[in-house]
């Protein structure tokens, strides 16, 4: 258990892991008089005048809130914000190391999503963005719904997105890997939780209709009535056409694509030997994925992908969220739309070129420093394009 | 106007003051999955069994939340929760620059005393304290209360206590200049609200009760009808005993102190003449006094001190406010109490020899380097010394 006693160790000798900076000198009495009383209330008086150039003045359009309410952190369920904090903390110290964004943990101490949606709100003046992370569905689809609805600035639930994006780049390599058309692809995605729901809709998106989304209940389709729910209801009513019904062993065979996004061992090797000719496995369960990548290598797959570092194709979110927001912040978008994403799914799979490309290399590494400013560039344009962008990429426009 | 657009220049080109940092290396992936996903798991873990050990695994216990709803900034007023940024990056950067506090600005928007408290409570999770700043009067009080009851993390409102500590430090010296005894000296307060009412408070504690406090319809006293609130009722009961009634230019007449929390202009030479022998006027009204020193000294002033940096004396927060939270954060004490108050405002008041001491120094200057260390430890071992604090100054109880 090295990696549980060094992880346990680096927390407690940093003592969390985020730190704040400033950003100008503050050594003698003329600093102070301009950082501080009496010279600040000049941009204050200015801001009071003009409230846009919050953004001139204040580091409001570089700091994204990470937002959680702790009921769905990692792999462990609702540990609460308390418990949540470390990964918030992860997750701030990311987006500045990959894209010099500021991020800042906000653990809100509630599940009520009325209470929780107020809290962001009320918190707005001080964000260029917001980033939800590690709330539970089906409470993350509303409360990512009415904060979009609600706020100016953009607001992105990367549990969502964020793996929707990044699932989507590696397939798009994937299906060029075996040779078949993306919008042809027969996919299968295990889990309909915030993941699993997010890139459905992204995949529609995209023109790949031929899906089946599973929860523990089997194939979610138009009719089912058990275990159902508003967003479960919307998606029967998106994919599944046929209404075809079954567990995940029996709706799997002939399928092209499995998108896991569920939990350790839901895929077995006879699965995969049920599925057409060469199959694009992405077992995505964290830390243990659906199907280890040798046992799905032997049953006949062609591409396998896990969220793991140990194993080559790791899909991995950090490939998206930092550029996702750098390239949010820099044009000033009001949102983040599908068109955006989509953006940044291409940029990333076409990091990889024709003669690198193969089935252990269908999406560039984490730490490939091309990805970020790539799909920031990426975002801006797409933003500016959609209409969503208040600035140019250069200042004003 | 060179200060005003230098201080415009520097919020410009910085765009804001404040910044994140990591505290921990994410170079590689190793460093990923400690400080990331799957290490990040652990520390989760632990928070999840035993939730104080958010204070070992996350840097709660070095956070302080800077807390507005942007209703009275500076001198400006009620400019709202986006203008008020400005002034809550200083902060933060002051409590770290001065005491390794990292500190984060929280603006509110809204100023529902019910909906403020509620925000504050639900951000807990990630805070170890909370530094109120720049709310209006009455609302604060009521605030501030309510938040130290229902918080187990200390609670401060600067422009009150850090007002009041700076006081009475700058007025320990100030009586042994003239030669007084503290506890005697007979004490006008210019200004009712927050950082009038505080020092007030705290200068009851110390034992001079021989004071009156003045609004703009002049002394408060019990019975008074016009212009009272909560809060003055409250003081009107346990300050100015005689009931004195009267406008400032009456009730001065006499006085060994003027302490002035108010207004440009509110104290006039003939004022400072009807005073006792040797007087000791603060006009801490900011950017300008409530009388020019150099006008209060003709009159016969013995001591003079102001909020700015131009003159001698300058009643500085900084000097308090940072060395306050260092101590309390060291120690996690549950809250910042009257006597941490006043153990802060003598060693202040101490770090003046009786040699150096005299009428144009008997204040620390604000980036005197003694200051924060002394404040911080005298803080920490209040705390211990009140049963206020969870941990001993190096570690676990």
């Amino acid at each position: 258990m090295a990696l549980r006693e060094d992880a346990l160790e680096l927390h407690r000798s940093f003592k969390g892991k985020l730190g704040i900076v400033s950003k100008v000198p503050v050594l003698n009495s003329r600093d102070l008089s301009l950082a501080y009383s009496p010279g600040v209330a000049e941009p204050c008086r200015e801001i009071s005048k003009w409230k846009e150039c919050v953004y001139d003045y204040t580091n409001k359009g570089n700091m994204v809130a990470v937002v959680t309410d702790g009921t769905a952190v990692l792999g462990l369920g609702a540990i609460g914000p308390y418990a949540a904090l470390p990964v918030m903390e992860g997750k701030a110290v990311l987006f500045k190391q990959f894209a010099g964004v500021d991020a800042f943990p906000i653990c809100i101490n509630t599940s009520d999503i009325d209470k929780l949606v107020e809290t962001v709100k009320l918190l707005e003046p001080v964000f260029g963005g917001i980033n939800l992370e590690d709330i539970a569905a089906p409470a993350c689809f509303e409360i990512e719904e009415r904060l979009k609805k609600e706020l100016e600035i953009p607001v992105f639930h990367d549990d969502q997105h964020g793996t929707a994006i990044v699932t989507l780049a590696g397939l798009i390599n994937a299906a060029k890997v075996v040779n078949k058309r993306l919008e042809d692809l027969h996919v299968v995605i295990n889990g309909s939780g915030a993941a699993g729901i997010a890139i459905a809709k992204l995949l529609l998106q995209i023109g790949i209709s031929n899906m089946i989304i599973c929860d523990t209940k089997g194939a979610i389709y138009e009719g089912r009535t058990e275990g159902m729910n508003g967003i479960k209801n919307e998606i029967a009513n998106l994919t599944n056409r046929q209404k075809t019904a079954g567990l995940l062993e029996q709706v799997i065979a002939g399928a092209d694509v499995f998108l896991g996004v569920s939990a350790a061992g839901a895929l077995t090797a006879d699965m995969v030997r049920s599925m057409a000719k060469d199959p694009i496995i992405f077992a995505m369960a964290n830390p243990d994925p659906e199907i280890l990548p040798e046992i799905a290598l032997e049953a006949g797959a062609k591409v396998v992908g896990t969220g793991r570092s140990d194993y080559p194709n790791q899909i991995n979110n950090v490939l998206a969220f930092p550029g996702i927001f750098r390239g949010a912040l820099d044009v000033r978008a009001t949102e983040i739309n599908d068109a955006m994403k989509i953006a940044a799914a291409r940029v990333i799979a076409e990091l990889i070129s024709d003669e690198e490309l193969n089935g252990n290399y269908v999406i560039p590494r984490p730490f490939d420093e091309r990805v970020v400013p790539k799909v920031a560039a990426a975002v801006a344009i797409t933003a500016q394009e959609t209409g969503v962008a208040l600035m140019g990429k250069e200042g004003k426009a």
